[in-house]
């Protein structure tokens, strides 16, 4: 699409800058003074009740301020995650700080406030625990079993957290009119962000009663509610914010970062100091939220010539100690991956169980990437078993634009169908049905691909709406205010951009004030893939209000009609001739006693994204190593706003989805502790495997999004597993059902 | 007048635990990592020009990061006053950060950014600077004479920064009509503010452009303005705070605060890292902004029966090296102190004059303090001539409401007649005409008094406006976001109450943020005696936005009209019948995607408030000292939101009314220094001269102003001098033409 004014346009982000001289800051980098350092004791247990905790000796070491724990700060149940999810869903607030009884090995026993990190670190092991271990449980299917420990008293009963089932027609039916029914099962691992910058935050508390926490928080409008309800607080006396930057986070710091706020402000409460807690990267591993692993079950019934009539999808999801974004999770995985298609027999039954292990809660992808690798897998099997073609199958039965599905609305825009083609033609698809050798005999190659959807935000299931203002500066240039994060994604980049096309100035006189619970009005914040998409719409809807206001006030002024103006990279027409600059007529605003505030208030539409991806691998039959060669990414993403920050996005995330697809992976020993706790034991991928990633944007220009932008930021990462183990089949004949496809998996398979 | 909520209570401040506790943050209590101190080069010289300066060995010195002067620095011209007068009045702009010029001792020649102060201090002294010394003038009147050296090339000629010329009826005529026609001269010092926290900022910039500026400033967001205009940046990119607080200013810090916010910036973006510039007593004595020192001369016609005829005032202003705000004081005078008394035929003539003395600003009064000293003492001096009482006179000819004054506006709500009587009664005037002696037989007493008015702000004379946010928050508290500074007055706690009775809440569930462009909307500031007033109209606009927003919110959901809806204290009723709290209705709200953000943007009316003082004095006449015994400070303040800051407000600028009075000068040497540059030289009242001030607030009601207040910040300070004068005369039988009175003055007229 042709750009309009700083839309549509790849201009340098505007923290391009800062970033690479090391000038941006981060919550690491605040150093107050007086300020604290604190650290955290956790439990050596999976399962274990505190009998007794003794922190005379700890309080009495020389320069420890502050010492918490379960029986000195306060015992509101809360759910980490901030989610406030609508009726029938029902929030689950299973923690608290510091819990009594601990539930995964890693659990907060009690965290000291000192004046340095060593003596911090002393005062942890001065602080003496008496235990009582109790019975302990690591897989959801044995946390089912009524004989299985109690995690926590459950209203759903066997340790199970949250559910969601989603009907559409008649299942039972449907697999009966099929004319071949498949049914497959698939496992997923625990994975995790491993975002830069670790769970952060810095408190600070006034003995007036003001609370102001800087941390990395994806969502610091939520947070402010929740530390205003733990502390009994007013939300007005409470200020939560980024300092501005966070470094990198892909859903580990929605709502709380871990527990760092409310674990600093608990301390900076009693110590009445600033206190900052940043978790090294072990805490990271063990003791924040991980992507859910868990049991995936797919039923999948078409006829002969591959329309597809039945899908019954079924998830056990294991969300560990605490529920935190669980249920909403279950849910989204259902959503999305009953979505792909037009089917017109579906059921989605979802279970989110917890277990001893560390709780899982939001990352990239939110539970679709573990559904999209079962369904998506399973379509390539009916295919097989139909002997179609795997796109022929797929585009048979795409979903069409405005299609109903299963939110109470049609689907709006979609391109999936152009990603699948599009996509198709560039890899070179017609080659899957050839042989492809690699560079030496014993490398053989394949293609696959998968396809998928997600969703723009999270209504209507949670509440969602977005506020900015926008105000025009005496100069002209204007600042605008979000109260969503920039986490990295550029997405102060890419709202300032919007802000400058829907006002109509240059975008480098548009200035963002964007994280900060003081500045901005209300957001939800940045996660769901929503950021762009919702928060751009009510950036949006401030440029149009100040523009608005602006002509308003100019015609008035001129004596012409306020249709008759309009304003382009600031400069102001009547009717088509040149008369002023923004510059000039902010001057003429400012002596005339006005400023052109422009007000935003959105509740977001949800314009489901679409995308297709297609991958080429080498595996090494020798050592079992699978390479990924090659990536076509074809995405609907409405429209990019900046299109080098759109394949910025994809690029990030497929690399991400091919950690999950290859090596990444958590898991516990027999006494519930990670056998992952650090970059050297993680094999995250490194530049050396970033394969060629060529993306495609497909615009379908969404009307509900400002400017046609949909959603983008969770989806690269969603169907390239599926994808890549769809590669691997066509390379070696064997089809995965568990990730990741480790040298080990992939030797042991070839073996078979 | 009775309490609305939270309105015409006497709450605690606001910000009193954290000022008692010491917990309150001030511009010189920021420390950053990597911060610079900075320190300033000053002219020795009256009038000089630079020569040449060499800054090489001061960069060379370890430890330096940065060398400002004229060379290396902005040549952009500005008036730091930041006063943005409208038409007819000219801007005048006759200073840069440094200028090659140098105009007076004190007057900036270079600044050094280095690691500490001691380093900073050393680099000064490498710093090699040749001079050419220039004549110079230090007496308006001798500025004004042709011969006299040019401080500046002037429009006006003579020295001549700027003049205000007022003509109401026939002033020719109106003497000619006259029974009784006295003129009097009268010599005005130069004083000085003395808040205590001195001239202070810290500034920070980033390599992308960002202007960070935390300061004692007044005017954040028209120093905003300034810096980007100095700086070559969009105004977006600059950031101006207070950190929140400030320790006083009366005026100080109206615009920049001296130099300090400049010099830090030009240093900051020099050495690329935080710059702090704090002044020290003696620079905020000698290069920061003094009271306008001058003669006036008071011409005074009545008939026989008291009845005013004509009055001329003529005021030649001393506005020292630069102009600053000087026109405006000038212009401030004139309208303040030809507005007492209805006089048909006036003529004010005003000159602003250049000299080589520390320049002349803003100060609590802005000029009426001693335009009303020279009318106010002449009242007197007629009521002698007439034979009348001197209140009788005063109230034959006082303001009355709604009559018509300068401005083309009739002057709204007057309350000066119930001042003068309330403060008669409660002095016990008559006691002026018997014979009052003191405690010892060398001790004598006596009574008298002065009336006055000022203004509310600047409106019509200036750019004046004001804007604020109230946003409501999903627990029912409220954040109030306005961009004016709490210099101490306690203008925090009073725009809550304002924002609490408007929308209907409990003040503790009111939160303001204040004194941030980044946070607030545009507001011209903290000066004038507006705050309360002006944006006070601003806060209570948004109050009511939010508080219309949320009853048709309300309506909607429970299908009721929006008139049968009323809320007060936090409660909500239907018809006069309890439904829900803000609490539960913020919590409906939030629910329902929606955040009430009410905007208030406002013009401000300019309502003249209206005070008489009556002071008791005793003279000793064998060390002519003059002390204050009892002070009775009668004021309309339309409006006491808060009685007791209201109080604090008039006691302290009483205070400040008697240093004027008794004590406080800085006199010139004939090179031009200083002769007071400390608090050891410079006789400022202490807490022994305290008298007893009783507070008489006179509540007009004014509906221009929220709650019907009007402005009262400066008020206490105009009529005290001429009171104390009243008084002196009333207990030694002399009347003073040049304050202060001082010992030796007082002597030296017993003597006569």
């Amino acid at each position: 699409m042709k750009p309009e004014g700083a839309v549509g346009r790849s201009i340098p982000r505007i923290d391009a800058v800062e970033k690479v001289t090391g000038e941006a800051v981060f919550t690491t980098d605040l150093d107050f003074p007086g300020m604290l350092y604190a650290k955290v004791l956790r439990s050596p247990y999976p399962h274990a009740r505190i009998v007794s905790i003794d922190i005379s000796q700890a309080e009495k070491l020389p320069g420890v301020a502050a010492v918490a724990t379960w029986e000195n700060t306060t015992d509101v149940r809360y759910n980490g995650s901030c989610s406030e999810a609508n009726p029938p869903a029902v929030p689950v607030e299973d923690e608290q700080i510091f819990n009594r009884e601990l539930r995964y090995v890693g659990d907060e026993v009690a965290a000291v406030a000192a004046d340095s990190e060593e003596t911090a670190l002393a005062a942890l092991k001065l602080i003496r625990v008496e235990y009582e271990e109790l019975p302990a449980v690591y897989d959801p299917l044995e946390a089912m079993k009524p004989e299985a420990p109690a995690v926590h008293p459950c209203f759903l009963g066997n340790n199970i957290a949250g559910m969601a089932k989603f009907p559409m027609g008649d299942i039972e039916q449907g697999f009966a009119e099929s004319d071949v029914v498949i049914e497959e099962r698939y496992k997923l691992p625990v994975v995790k962000h491993c975002q830069l910058e670790t769970q952060s935050a810095v408190a600070s508390f006034t003995r007036s009663g003001k609370l102001t926490v800087w941390s990395t928080t994806q969502s610091p409008h939520p947070l402010r509610g929740l530390l205003a309800r733990l502390f009994g607080l007013p939300a007005g006396s409470v200020r939560v914010l980024n300092p501005p930057y966070i470094g990198g986070a892909f859903g580990s710091h929605v709502g709380t970062s871990a527990k760092a706020e409310p674990i600093a402000a608990a301390l900076a409460i009693m110590a009445k100091k600033p206190v900052r807690l940043v978790y090294d990267r072990k805490e990271d591993f063990i003791a924040s939220p991980t992507r859910h692993s868990g049991y995936i079950t797919v039923k999948l019934g078409a006829m002969k010539d591959g329309t597809l009539k039945a899908l019954y999808l079924n998830a056990v999801l294991n969300t560990g100690a605490y529920a935190c974004a669980g249920p909403d999770v279950t849910a989204v995985l259902g959503v999305t991956n009953i979505s792909i298609y037009q089917i017109p027999n579906v059921m989605y039954d979802g279970l989110c169980v917890y277990t001893n292990t560390t709780t899982a809660g939001a990352m990239r992808g939110f539970g679709n990437p573990q559904g999209n690798f079962a369904v998506e897998s399973t379509m390539d099997l009916m295919a097989e078993k139909l002997g179609m073609d795997s796109v022929a199958l797929r585009l048979k039965n795409v979903m069409t634009p405005y299609a109903p599905w299963l939110p109470p609305y049609p689907c709006a825009t979609v391109g999936l169908a152009e990603c699948i083609e599009r996509g198709a033609k560039q890899i070179g698809w017609e080659r899957r049905h050839g042989k492809m050798t690699g560079d030496k005999p014993y490398k053989v190659r394949g293609i696959g691909m998968a396809a998928g959807t997600h969703l723009s935000n999270s209504w209507p299931f949670a509440v969602e709406f977005d506020n900015a203002y926008l105000a025009l500066q005496e100069d002209g240039s204007a600042q605008l205010a979000a109260g969503v994060p920039d986490m990295g994604q550029g997405i102060a980049t890419t709202l300032s951009q919007v802000a400058a096309s829907s006002l109509g100035i240059d975008v480098e006189q548009v200035h963002i004030v964007f994280g900060d619970t003081q500045s901005t009005p209300y957001d939800i914040g940045s996660h769901a893939s929503r950021t762009l998409y919702s928060a751009g719409t009510a950036v949006n809807a401030a440029g149009k209000d100040a523009r608005g206001k602006l002509f308003a006030f100019l015609a008035g002024q001129m004596g012409v009609p306020e249709e008759s103006l309009d304003m382009e990279n600031g400069q102001i027409t009547v009717n088509g001739k040149e008369t002023m600059t923004i510059k000039e007529a902010a001057h003429m605003l400012h002596r005339n006693n006005r400023q052109i505030v422009g007000l935003g208030q959105t509740v977001p539409f949800n314009a489901p994204p679409w995308h297709a991806h297609f991958a080429e691998v080498e595996v090494d039959t020798r050592t079992g190593q699978v390479t990924v060669l090659r990536v076509v990414a074809a995405h609907d993403v409405g429209r990019a706003i900046n299109p080098d920050i759109v394949e910025g996005q994809i690029q990030g995330s497929v690399l991400q989805g091919i950690g999950y697809a290859l090596s990444e992976q958590i898991v516990y020993d027999a006494r519930g502790k990670q056998a992952q706790d650090s970059f050297h034991k993680y094999y995250l991928p490194t530049i050396m495997e970033v394969p060629q990633i060529e993306t495609i944007l497909v615009e379908t220009n969404e009307p509900s999004g400002p400017f046609g932008a949909k959603g983008v930021g969770e989806c690269g990462l969603v169907p390239t597993a599926a994808a890549i183990a769809s590669a691997v089949e066509n390379a070696i004949g064997v089809r995965f059902h568990e990730i990741p496809m480790t040298e080990e998996r992939v030797l042991e398979a070839l073996g078979r």
